[in-house]
């Protein structure tokens, strides 16, 4: 690696642990100049404006969330392994990087009323990621590991929810269960739409615009 | 109301407003008393100082909250039907004010790592609103709507997980699916947690520590 490559990645890995810890917002050429014991013109010489910067963070976060989650994930058999595989690593990552912020969904606070390329960037990385969740979904279907009535964008949905929930938990409420309750959510989630056809989403599709249980047998 | 009063609920309004749109530490004594074209120490005659501001936003937002999500709630009858209206409320209002954002999920992501009496403040809240939601959840248990052997703090768990679910994909993602979306969440949830026992709850109370789905008849 060249010097000025070294110089521009060890910049590029302060700048990550900055917005880990304040946010992409909190991220600004000046604090990181300072810690860097640069000059701001410096910095400037590698990321051209603070909005490249920041979009260089979440392409940074992106690689590393790719390597050690979908990777790893992708090296279970194709179908429900595949995608418990996936998951669990999704959730490990959340946990464990609960002592700093996911920088998607503190990103998701900060951006989602906050137009501009930042924010387009974000968006296009939780897209990206949910397509490959479609794809495992989808090989687990084809494998017959899930229902084919699954709805694979209603599943996404659903794990999803569980990795914001434990999120909040444990880095809120510092709440030690998080990941217990977390892994017995999953397991729900995906039994649910193990079953053929899946139990719930039937009477939903005739009934979206109400929440209903059934509670006949208790009246 | 006398007029100091009213120029405090004046402020106070406006700094809700604000902390809706930029966050709660986007609230500044200085942006707040330039939007109500008043001196920074006309507004600190009302708020002592940025912090005490911060937290009766908090406060007004926890009263909306409580009268729009859990008085009508409560009016429905003591059991599953008051759980599901309180849930229905506390849906609504988060996709309705996806417009701007909820202060208590924005909240988290702003101050779970930043300790001091504003985070404080906000834990405090949730955990309040969770006790709610646990009095309700008893209360179907005792109605016999729910399974006597529901964990709470997990059926808890999974509402939040949709709820934040909802507002993530509402607001980053400008989803329209989303409400319909969290509306089949819930109902399956809730729809198994009237089961007794719960299909998933059994089985991981022997397994935690590792996600698993039983795909057995399929291999």
């Amino acid at each position: 690696m060249r010097k000025g490559e070294q110089t521009r990645a060890a910049i590029l890995a302060t700048a990550c642990d900055m917005a880990a810890r304040e946010g992409l917002e909190g991220l600004t050429i000046g604090a990181l100049s300072a810690r860097m014991r640069m000059s701001k013109s410096g910095v400037f010489a590698h990321f051209g404006s603070r909005e490249d910067l920041q979009r260089a963070v979440l392409h940074a976060y992106e690689q590393r969330f790719v390597a050690e989650v979908l990777v790893p994930g992708i090296a279970a058999p194709r179908g429900l392994p595949r995608l418990q595989a996936i998951v669990e690593h999704w959730l490990r990552r959340t946990v464990e990087e609960a002592a700093s912020a996911c920088i998607w969904i503190s990103g998701a606070a900060e951006y989602d009323d906050r137009p501009g390329p930042v924010r387009d960037e974000l968006v296009a990385m939780v897209r990206a990621w949910q397509r490959e969740l479609e794809r495992a979904i989808r090989q687990a279907v084809d494998a017959g590991h899930l229902s084919p009535h699954t709805d694979a964008a209603q599943l996404i949905f659903e794990l999803y929810a569980v990795m914001l929930a434990v999120h909040h938990d444990a880095r809120l409420l510092q709440d030690s269960e998080a990941l217990v309750r977390a892994r017995s959510a999953l397991q729900r989630v995906l039994t649910t739409y193990a079953q053929d056809p899946p139990p719930v989403a039937r009477r939903v599709a005739s009934r979206a615009s109400k929440v209903r249980v059934r509670t006949d047998t208790h009246h």
